[in-house]
């Protein structure tokens, strides 16, 4: 007989970047493994050096990485994690950014500016990654930009058991601009309570500025709970709990997937106005960012689960809870 | 000597296919030229077969198609011109399209759906366009999805101008739905009047079926334009001008750029409820679609200035005269 | 231990486009499964929607389309369920075309025409096709369009089989022109039988234009059967079998693997010159196309063992018993 | 003023591998240039190097080579010249294959063997040709194997006119076997002189066997030209001749575009049956492989000619004279 | 008339990226023309974001950037730069990094390690770069680890001309350690000089740690001038220093291209061991890492002038004055 | 149920080109399997033809090939087996060359030239290679040429294996030219012999010219074993041995991987200054090219456990037994 013939077999392997070691750590508790270990070092002059710990060969890997700040570090650590698996003969090779780098910059406002959150998918494309699993994507035309399967998972089942017993007869959902309305419908729709609207105006050249105009829809003592996907300097939220508060909102509590927390985003959120801030932990909130009105929900379970059900061919269309 | 020399020259080339020829002739008209003659015919099975009447070598080429019913017809048409043209030598070739097909399917909405406006962009590419050039895309990210120069012209300009001088003290801009509530903020500040918005629901597993909610916002007494990027069956629009009629509105005029208008919006645009409806020919309007209080204004001014501006090397940016 | 291990499992999947579910479901019962329930809807401005009512992950997918008229939509369609499966983590993709589209262009004829079978080598790739299976290739180069396996399967033993046991000591193999001789040609040997052949010129610039000019061979008193690749609009067949039985043929049977049936192909067919009409079934051929003198043998067996060796890794190849 | 603005200018360069170097000698002098110098050596291992002698930045490089035997040397030579061509800044690359390697191996005639005619296109893309020029390629589809323009020259109008004068009154055009009937038919319309056929079979599993069987067509009396691509060892013409004179023919010559000339065509073309031979130096013919009887007719004229328009952006497509 | 000709003209823009402006300024000052402004700015998550303020349209665009540390912050900036540029229709994009980003990370040492050299030149490509420009590349190999063309400045001209006129009878080329021998020798060549080298071992586990083994050659009452790519940490050189001092060298000079000066560089080469250093300015050099024997020698001219080769289509080839 | 489901099996097949078979046919051996039989045959022009003898569909093929003169035809030879495995579905191609062609082309030497082995790389990735395995390439660079997974083997193990029994207290393990230190200095890490270096000059402009200078180090009454990766025609090796026993060396032996003993390598190493040369039979040495003082050590073995590993899913890493 020409040829040998063995069973195949399937290895999963999870490894982590440096960013947030923590959450791939829980992943892989989540699945009663343990996180294949790998040297990562920064040489003198800034240069990222990777390698892993023992053979990845016909794996089916997992690459962690949360791009908190400094995202440009994190993300080049994670290409060249990917193209050191690539070189090791995985089998297939899984980007996981919980959070997605430059999802905020996903067109062109003006003419001469970059799509940055295309040129991320085409550079995890040209490292070797095969697919992509993110959450809450912060626009959902970004899955477009990668040639390949994206798994987009939604944080917003994690984020309502939290509020779902909570919850009081006074509540609304509360949008904080006018981008941010179609979530907060879902939340709505969801938790059966009204909408209300910030109306603000950003000035499309200067970032970060924002000037609050008006309040659409019924605050007067009610329960406001604001949502977004991601709180970044916090500048937009604070000024809507102010707005709110001022307009008779009985509390206000924010609520977002992923808690970039750039400074002043945690002298801010402390404000008077914010009763309190609830966030899931896809970027990595160290200790001295926690104050006692911050709740912070693992994501890792969400994670873990979309990560057996790709390894295993199951379904993770089941873990879209919310709407694009 | 081992070499000749000589100077290059540049050589612009126009051509259309079937779907809206009227459109690509007075493109051409705009930049005193003509449309290179191209032989196309559609074989007894539906086969299409294209051949150009002229050599298209070293040529800067324009491939012009509106995507109107039979979309699918018309982009394999697109597609087939821009394989000839690879194939004959074309310097670079740019698909126009000035309605960009399969715009609206920019996401997965839920697990196991194709994203058609990347896959459009794809076959652009397997075809051979180096560029595409478009109007007012349904979301701007659809520009991301191309890994190439992408040309998004706005026709917001043609628009404005119509209004600015039919505008009176009463105006008040709608957005027919949540979606859309970005460019009506864009409107509202352009003609300094105030926003009004529909609050609607879709039905995410049902096309087309709207609920109509509530109006959020002042408009009784007031002119009321209503602005949307597209008119497909009319359904939102009808209801929205139903609305507003009912809490009020003095007037209600429609403004959008491109008149998809499939059956049966022809029939609902006459609605009592409605004033005037304005439109460009971004898509071709046969006289039977055509009505007493429809207003079409040509789009061929823009996409001409623009090729000129492309072919010449000269900043679109200009044109770019609206938000995303 | 830091990797989780299973046994890897393959699991066939076939799903079916619109143009002709009924070889589908045939080629499924075939292997003793069903069809993986698909939504496919066309909008009203002719954009096709689809999307899988099941999870396609790690799967080795089959997407069956046939592509009869009208043939750019089908086409559309089986590019858009390639998107969706390649984006919902299928491990495999095969476009099944029994009928390969635009087969017929498959060269330049004269300058600045497409190469349109090439193209769709292309889209098919675009989209994310990893196979294609198609039965009798026009032109056998068509293979080398495609940059990855090819399945090509051949009818001949389908027909063969039916002709084996009505088979006359006067029987003739007759060529319609001279582009097909080399297929007349492996059947003269198979059937042991003599070859005639139809001297026709077509002229290059007019389609379906044929000048019948003479027989080259035996045909007086001789039972004869012309074979094709396909029947289009059945010009060439019923002038060629007009000839034959002007020069004293007996009776005339023509044999073919594709039935396009263009209009008026029916009618003509049908001619008191034409004894009997034998196709497959590759694509939909529908009541009204049906008349007492044409037998249509069915593909789906052919199809479904391919399909089957192509899952299991075996040999196709024992499927080749015809020439190119 | 922050950019700097010239005039463009185009530089044609021409350079010639080992092979054949008088055919791109020729054509320098036909378009009143020169070749630039190349170094190309081959080390004592059969590695071959190769560099320019001048710079190429900015230039049209068209890299001739005739792929004689043998032919894996002169094809390596040329992928290697055009890898340098590439790193040395050239603007845009024509590999001129005026015998296009492999023609031959064109589609895969049984199971598990290569398409060796698509693997060409594809190694002259990856080493960075833009585009392919050649002459009378073996099978037209051809053409679709490469990703780019690809000029098909056609001799056909230098071979036709030099017969044009020579042309008697009993001249009969001979197609050598089923497979070449369609070249035959487009001399037989251009000469107005009936056609016949050599009607023989070749055994698939065995090359250069073949068996003649029997002419279709009057032969008797006439001055028979047997047409054909090209002339590898010869089997078939001379086999064809023997059978032409022994059924009465007044004469026998033979016209190919090719002269491939493998042992034992040489020997075999001086045949008493053959009256003369008449072919083009598309390959390199050495004194020692000439006789008295063979006319070799000069194709630079033609690659200059072709090789000017496409330098000058005009059109080829003049040059198509033949059908394909 | 069916198409408009006119004259093509080039145009050449320079931009910078914010490693190292003053390099780009000086690049541009010597070619008499001015930067592009380009908006640059770092938003609170460490997100960058560039726009050009002028149209790019048809441009020849060089991109220069420097590769200090924050070493990927710098390559993320000049990533998204180039994506931007492709986006505008530049029609030529040139990545100008003088210092190679990872060039020592050219090869796996060990298994499971990424080339992330290569991964770099797949990330230019990815962004749209169309070709590269860089000083001393550590490995001459890394020029084929883009598919493009290259060019690659030797710095050595700049160096050899400061020391010629400094050159004493008792000069001798060291270096460093066996890597570097090639590149010494060159040197030797240059200045007929003779050769020592220091014989040292890298542990491959741990980066940095060198252990000084013998000097091979003669040193005693000699002008040494240690040669060597770059200087990092500089720990190698002062060793090699200090062990050619203790051996009775007469003075020590260290010659590099990159200043890469990773702490703690800048302490150890103010070394009593060492009497001046003398390096390029490829990365900057800010007032605090500068000392009174330090000679920082302008890139600029070579860089300027290379681009001008570039853009002119003129021959960087004059350039290459050392070996590889 | 609307899915059939199976277990994966893996089946792996090895087959050989025509260069070596001898060698693959060992591993295959060693594998306790055969070859799978594939006919190859060269048509009289010099094309080459391969078909395999079973199917491969769904295989994990190592395609093995020794470069050896006539190196281009080995080549292509092995291109085309690996187009005709990807096109009859092989799962993942392996393309074994235990010596890499044109290594030596590694780089630029000087302007307008190729770097060939980086084009060989890209030819296998165009034919369809998704690995390369080689042994000892002459820069470790070249493994970043493919962008997939290359393992790369060391022979070194199988050398030193040889020599640790052999080796005597005086043995010097000597570099024949500065290029070669580090590969010595391993050899010198290993077997705990000192290290001498003969300091050559290559002129760059002529190749295989050397002239000796002087040997670094003390060679007098010692056992020299002169250590290089390949020896071609053997000039510089010898001279070094000249030299060593002119100096004193007590006896001369030589190890090297490749022996590709170009012409006359063979005669000048049967010189009295080598008392032994060892080299592996990556590449063939037919017995004309043998002597009593030639030993060749089988390199079937550490192929043949890589490629159990690689198709097993181990690690090749324990492989790595040498340095860079």
């Amino acid at each position: 007989m020409s040829a040998i013939k063995v069973e195949s077999r399937k290895r999963l392997v999870i490894v982590t970047g440096r960013a947030h070691p923590e959450l791939a750590e829980q992943i892989a508790a989540e699945l009663e493994t343990e996180l294949v270990e790998t040297e990562l070092r920064t040489f003198a002059n800034g240069e990222i050096y990777a390698r892993y710990g023992e053979s990845l060969r016909g794996s089916d890997v997992f690459i962690v990485q949360s791009h908190s700040a400094p995202i440009n570090e994190w993300l080049m650590e994670q290409l060249i994690m990917i193209d050191a698996a690539k070189r090791a003969s995985a089998k297939r090779i899984t980007a996981v950014a919980p959070f997605y780098p430059y999802a905020r910059q996903d067109k062109k406002g003006r003419g001469r500016e970059p799509i940055s959150a295309r040129l991320v998918a085409d550079l995890f494309t040209a490292a070797g990654a095969d697919r992509i699993m993110s959450v809450d994507l912060h626009a959902a035309q970004i899955q477009g930009y990668f040639d390949g399967p994206v798994d987009h998972l939604f944080a917003m089942p994690v984020l309502l058991e939290y509020f779902s017993s909570r919850k009081g007869p006074d509540l609304t959902i509360v949008s904080p601009d006018m981008g941010r309305v179609r979530v907060a419908d879902v939340w709505s729709d969801r938790l059966s309570a009204p909408l209300a609207i910030i109306h603000k105006r950003r000035d499309p050249k200067v970032a970060n500025q924002v000037s609050v105009h008006e309040i659409v829809g019924e605050v007067e003592g009610r329960d406001c709970l604001i949502v977004d996907d991601m709180i970044d300097t916090g500048g937009t939220i604070v000024k809507a709990a102010e707005a709110l508060k001022k307009n008779g909102a009985k509390s206000v509590v924010v609520a977002a997937t992923h808690a970039v927390f750039s400074s002043p985003a945690v002298e801010r959120l402390q404000s008077e106005f914010i009763d309190e801030v609830v966030v899931t932990d896809t970027l990595p909130i160290p200790p001295e960012h926690r104050w006692d009105r911050l709740t912070v929900l693992p994501i890792a379970p969400l994670i873990a689960r979309a990560i057996h059900e790709v390894f295993d061919d199951g379904s993770v269309t089941s873990m879209f809870d919310g709407a694009a």
